[in-house]
């Protein structure tokens, strides 16, 4: 194994549990490396930091796999790794048979996403270093999973930052691509071919129990973005008198349907249509509902896009708190890693004041358990969730 | 009614939802006041924005009731404010019988504090303004909760601030002071008469809760600051083989060995230590247990503290850092509100670096339903709690 030196002066990044190495914090490589190897890493007085593999033409240019020097990075510890992490949702989803059982980084094996969808994988394999140990992964995932296939949805961009190629397709076995699953005592079809990532948000798993208290059966509730129906399906599961569910895909709205029917659900109203103008057309004709939903996807893709993501933000809050009845409830959330939560509930505060709403937080939360973080990458804190009472003000 | 008038030249707080007026926001008032009376608020056009009450000796002036200008201040409006905070409770906590049940301004009730014990409530009463209706609180109080006894724990400094004397005892029948509660299915015995603020904490229930799926029964659980037993109590239902509580305090140990004897359990450790001295030396020692609870009181009680505060939360996390096993889990809180949550989270960063450990984030919450929060009133925003799961670093 080659090691890397690192600089002097540079953040103590590792140190802190970083499991990122930059280009430019290296200051030396001894020995020969070919991208994908592992290497360890030193400082720059030559003391031990870290196992990883290297990936010279990549900017991010060593993963960190342990920082145990004791650790032999071989099938073995690939086969640990993956059994901790199942170890881990186990523990603390009790009977889980469906989540995200390896989410990269903060499970300690980056560049490598494993949602579980009962017996079938879904599998992301995003840097050339996980890529050269796949026989290793594929072993250890039979061997703790015992899944009847897996499926890799590698049709991702990012691989190609990594000089791998972009495909999909059966990896092990083979089973019907619409897979049943029950989240909270919900059951869906997940689409694991060409459903949106792996096919399924599992992060939101907790936040979507938490809204049972929000809903009784007289409760009217709009869920805006409702992608396969997630909200809509927990808030008729809970009981509620009706739910319109909005979303500009009439392949999203195809399949929440289907999902409402699998569940039995007859009280809905589905509608295609962009939730930025169904919101602003229905505080236009006076609408209101008790519960309004607002989840949509990720508005700012990077730094730069944060204030037109703000103001996207903020525009369908400001529509989706004037649809609240008075006491009635409103859910936002935000999965735009680079907006931050205080910019989050700056935006949600900023929209309340223009409504003319005071709002009572009663509910904030993240990802869910099967999303854990790394303390030192705030990489991981990604999704803000909140309930709020909204109150009228004169 | 006298009529106060705000300056043009201020922040938009009640705009906001925020629910008082500074003194130094205030142009001039109209009309004769007495402290206590009830006002109207208006903006520098005169357009109104508020009814509360006045107090001209507090630097808090106006505290605000309503924004509704059609919301008459009488008896029945102090009813209807009382029935909906605890219509609240009953929807979000079902089947609640024991819990915080009137939050001052978070439920539009400034200045009034009421916990449920069973059919004994524990009242505040934090201004003037409310002083001033107690007979209307008091029947609004016997009319929505029908309890066996009120005792009034008014024996706090912020009432001479109102010009009020302190003062407790029981303001309606008489009842033990011991009173037996549950809470998440454990017994407790609250001391309302000499316990802390009005006997029990509710604010952690649900991260009392949240330590369920850390502990089995090979668990092995620390807990400091255990004051009366609540996070040691949670940790011996859900099954730890053995716990050790500390507390410096000798009653509340005591307290938490009664309550330990109300559950049967009997697989606790009681040490009357204060916990900065008690974890250095467990460190020394080379102690370790599988989950290490910190919950200390607030260390902080004005932002001049603060850099004080953070040194000694930084001493206590990275103590209790270096006595968790392994792969284990660490529980900590902050209650200070002045010590905020990005200052809580670098903390808690900093004393994982020097304790040469990786933290993995796995839940993060404040506090509870029973303390909901006005959105424009960070002042509610004073509860972080953490765990993360323990990796050693070599």
């Amino acid at each position: 194994m080659a090691n890397v030196f690192l600089k002097r002066k540079r953040k103590k990044r590792l140190e802190l549990g970083h499991p990122w190495v930059f280009q430019s914090e290296v200051d030396y490589i001894e020995g020969d490396v070919e991208p994908g190897d592992f290497v360890n890493v030193y400082n720059h007085q030559r003391h031990f930091l870290a196992k990883g593999y290297i990936n010279p033409k990549s900017q991010m240019i060593v993963r960190v796999l342990t920082q145990n020097p004791n650790d032999e990075l071989n099938a073995q510890f690939f086969m640990n790794r993956i059994r901790q992490a199942w170890a881990y949702r186990e523990r603390m989803i009790p009977g889980v048979r469906s989540c995200r059982a390896i989410y990269g980084e903060a499970d300690f094996l980056p560049g490598l996403i494993v949602d579980k969808y009962e017996d079938v994988l879904v599998v992301q394999i995003l840097s050339l270093g996980m890529e050269k140990r796949k026989e290793w992964i594929l072993q250890a995932l039979l061997d703790v999973f015992q899944p009847k296939a897996i499926y890799l949805r590698n049709d991702v961009h990012v691989r190609e930052l990594e000089g791998l190629k972009q495909e999909k397709g059966f990896w092990y076995g083979t089973c019907d691509t619409n897979v049943q699953i029950e989240e909270n005592g919900v059951k869906y079809i997940v689409d694991i071919e060409n459903g949106q990532k792996t096919g399924f948000f599992f992060d939101q798993r907790q936040n979507r129990a938490a809204i049972k208290p929000l809903i009784t059966s007289e409760s009217t509730v709009l869920d805006c973005f409702t992608h396969t129906g997630s909200f809509m399906l927990n808030a008729c599961l809970y009981g509620a008198k009706h739910v319109t569910a909005v979303d500009i895909s009439e392949h999203a709205i195809e399949t929440a349907k289907r999902n409402a029917e699998l569940n039995g659900f007859t009280n809905v109203d589905f509608v295609v249509a962009n939730a930025f103008d169904y919101l602003r057309e229905c505080v236009q004709k006076g609408k209101k509902w008790d519960v309004v939903i607002i989840d949509p996807p990720a508005f700012a893709k990077s730094a730069h896009a944060v204030p037109k993501a703000l103001a996207g933000y903020k525009d369908i809050n400001l529509n989706g708190l004037k649809l609240v009845k008075d006491g009635g409830f409103f859910v936002t959330a935000s999965c735009s890693y680079h907006v931050h939560p205080d910019m989050f509930q700056a935006m949600v505060a900023e929209a309340a004041f223009d409504a003319k709403k005071i709002l009572r937080q009663i509910h904030w939360s993240g990802a869910g358990y099967d999303h854990p973080k790394l303390l030192a990458a705030d990489e991981g804190d990604y999704l803000k969730f909140a309930i709020y009472e909204v109150h009228s003000r004169k």
